[in-house]
């Protein structure tokens, strides 16, 4: 990965080409075939498989072929509580929520909260505690089913997670993370070791059920080294490899082609952003627009480029028709920049305060989700 | 360490020269000015330190100015449960629980389940665990305070050691823990992240305690590369420094310069041998005779090298002056090996008939001295 972009779990830099990362992580295009076979499934195809932002997978297939024989599966996501939830962190947990609705599977949901303090110099583990339980409310405001969610944070389930996590930890040399994930020696001890955990809420299903059961990982495709190391070890400690979906990075607002990211945190619109917040941050966005209202009016945008309209496309706005309505109109320059942005401010505020409702009321019942020791 | 013995937690080889050990390790020798502050302190002074089988120390000063002013501190020593129980591991169990006796100490009793794991290829997690239950018999059968100790395995007190664990890691390196324990890249994660749980003990009583508490540690030698990594990292968690003693390896049946090692059971007495085994293994113990009886009677035998002295002066003659009268005998040729191998398996399989006896009591009140999340 040395011609322009980098994709680790702890960094995404660059121009990022999806197909080549599918080629270079070895994983599988999510195709036509497969999309049918969802779609036959679930009868629906999600907004996230029709427009390719869900676009890769490893052993989907399997996972189909269980559902289509009846047999029951796992989810399993995470989120390393660095910060708040902005709303990249949010585009494969609504995807996560979307298969749990058509199939009724259990999800376990992991809040690392010793990787981002292993991870974060400024952080203690008091602090990424703390977010861990501000990120939670996000997750139960989408709408997981309780008596099918299971969240935990790394420090609170410790005494379930460390007996697997230790058995892949056997398996797992410094070479290999040295190699998969670029530690070096002056990486700190935590660091190094906690791989091991990120993979075990992936075998934690079989040792509930007392027998091999299959396991889906939607997450990032930033996430994937983790998942290649953890299908490295499965067959050795006997248990079935996780299955994983991956989807493409939300974008900044500053262009389609950045990824949202907290430490620039005017650049990405968080789940608790004031309404005035948000829309300012909006407003600032970069797009596809000429250098000129006239100029644009000539030649037209490039939504390809822009972010504003990335935010449609990843979650603002579900009806593909339009979407495609709104890149022509764009490209012929029928529509300004400012127009495009007031129109997705009005969404997005739209989303936030229901949201942050949603978030509230989260708080009364969160106990009926989170698992400890 | 080149010259012709190594010693790391984890292999121990050479004829040990513990002078030398103690410059490279940079801790102190326990003194006659120490061994004076004791004797006043404690009334007695226990035959490891008179004898200086617990012959360094590192801030042992400090332990005792507290006790001098009524301050409290706790104990910690430990074991990693890869096997039956042998003398070398109840030598400084025997010394912890003479300070506790002294002092009124509580005691926290770390074993290492997972440490074992990692490190030993052919064992199970499950077969660390069960071990480490057997050990623990052996340590209640020493005759420990129950309301004063707190035993407990790694993998079920790993929610309150984790969160601590997880602060000593990411204050450690690869390169620090390749420097200390000579661990390589070869090496498995989990083995790489260890060392941070041997230190978390010494930094719980801190913790309970809500303010800095000393803690004495007393060791075998081999350990100290742990505490010399937990001590440098204490005063950046703002914990304080845990003092040490350390004790000398308990030779083997081979040879007065060699340690009692679990993988070779032929050589060692565990407190689990039946007498008749026990007997046996003196029986076959290298000696310091002579080639012959003749020989020997003529120009005496060399309690130096002598394993079966080993064993008296470690544990099975408490009374010096008979001690030092046997020694006599024996280079004057006055005593054969046979004799001498005779009387100390009788005080061995004493030892052992009221040990297993005590041992199988142990079954009845062990919940009263483990602890669990």
């Amino acid at each position: 990965m040395d011609e322009g972009f980098r994709v680790t779990p702890w960094e995404v830099s660059g121009r990022v080409d999806y197909d080549r990362l599918i080629q270079e992580f070895g994983t599988s295009k999510i195709d036509s075939c497969l999309k049918e076979r969802l779609q036959k499934n679930f009868g629906e195809l999600h907004q996230y498989l029709r427009r390719d932002i869900f676009f890769s997978h490893r052993d989907l297939d399997i996972i189909l072929t269980d559902f289509e024989e009846g047999k029951k599966f796992y989810l399993y996501t995470g989120r390393g509580p660095s910060g708040h939830t902005h709303l990249g962190h949010i585009l494969p947990w609504i995807f996560t929520r979307y298969i749990q609705e058509k199939t009724g599977s259990v999800l376990l949901f992991q809040l690392t909260d010793d990787e981002k303090f292993y991870f974060k110099e400024e952080m203690t583990l008091e602090d990424t505690r703390k977010m861990a339980y501000e990120n939670i409310l996000d997750i139960i405001a989408l709408g997981f089913q309780p008596d099918k969610t299971r969240i935990f944070l790394d420090t609170e389930y410790i005494k379930t997670l460390y007996p697997v996590a230790a058995k892949v930890a056997k398996k797992i040399t410094f070479s290999t993370v040295k190699a998969v994930f670029g530690l070096e020696n002056s990486n700190n001890i935590g660091e190094i070791f906690y791989t091991s955990l990120q993979s075990t809420p992936a075998f934690l299903p079989s040792v509930f059920e007392g027998r091999d059961t299959h396991v889906l990982i939607p997450c990032g495709i930033d996430q994937d080294p983790h998942f290649r190391v953890c299908r490295d070890v499965a067959p050795k400690l006997g248990y079935p490899k996780p299955a994983l979906v991956h989807c493409k990075l939300f974008p900044s607002l500053m262009g389609a082609e950045t990824k949202m990211s907290a430490s620039l945190p005017e650049t990405s619109i968080f789940t608790t952003d004031a309404p005035k917040v948000a829309k300012k941050k909006i407003m600032n966005a970069f797009t596809g627009g000429a250098v000129s209202v006239e100029e644009q009016r000539k030649h037209g945008g490039n939504p390809d480029v822009c972010s504003v309209f990335a935010y449609y496309q990843f979650m603002f706005e579900p009806d593909d028709a339009k979407l495609g309505e709104r890149s022509t109109a764009c490209r012929a320059g029928n529509v300004l920049c400012g127009e495009c942005k007031q129109v997705l401010a009005e969404r997005v505020i739209e989303f936030l305060k229901a949201h942050q409702e949603k978030r509230e009321k989260a708080r009364a019942i969160l106990e009926k989700f989170v698992v400890r020791d």
